[in-house]
């Protein structure tokens, strides 16, 4: 297991593992550069070490622009070509405000109150017949 | 639950539940106004949600110096007197050396190789008599 871990560097936000799932907490402003590393990071993870959701915690974001709304929809779609669902956890009442201001609404992203409801969330067996497909059994 | 979840500000460190545990992730350069804002953060919640642990991921930091270990042993500290558990995940081998190197070696102070290694560590039962804690499995 630990050889899949993820090895964080610096700049990087870290990729954490906690059993079939990765998580990982964006704090404050995200860069380019490492939404690009991360999103790098989060596809390599997850091709070798089979996990089979991702929860990016964005509890600690108090302010979203339309690229940060980008990068989650990205990545989300990103996971999903690799097998893996992505919930996005703990969103501010005032970004969700402000991302449908932007008439960024993400109808793709899975999203829940907080990480614990998104773990719960993504250990529950996948809908059949779901538009978006999941791909996993 | 919702209630207890630990409502994040700008220019706090994201202080997560899963279960009973609270997950905090450090990530680049902590300042002296989030590390006392999170020592807050983390007591409030522990005295709220009743958790019986907290693990402190610190695999996003890759330079370490005295003031971060003072925070980490602090927040432990206080994190006993509320009777939880505090364990330190995926310090980086070269944070490690830095430590030892600055005198600081913390006897008391939990460790773990990574997050699901803490959780694990915490959902042990508390060993009697063990007043400086388990260190590494």
């Amino acid at each position: 297991m630990s050889e899949h871990y993820a090895r964080p560097v610096a700049g990087h936000v870290p990729v954490l593992r906690l059993g079939d799932v990765l998580l990982v907490t964006l704090q404050g402003d995200l860069h380019d550069g490492m939404a690009s590393q991360l999103q790098q990071d989060l596809a390599e993870t997850i091709a070798a070490s089979r996990v089979t959701g991702v929860v990016i915690d964005i509890s600690g974001v108090e302010i979203v622009d339309s690229f940060l709304g980008r990068v989650l929809a990205e990545t989300a779609a990103q996971t999903e070509l690799l097998a893996a669902r992505t919930v996005v956890a703990g969103m501010r009442p005032a970004v969700a405000i402000t991302l449908v201001e932007l008439g960024l609404t993400f109808p793709e992203l899975r999203t829940a109150l907080n990480t614990e409801a998104a773990l719960a969330l993504l250990a529950q067996p996948v809908v059949a017949n779901r538009p978006d497909g999941e791909g996993r059994p």
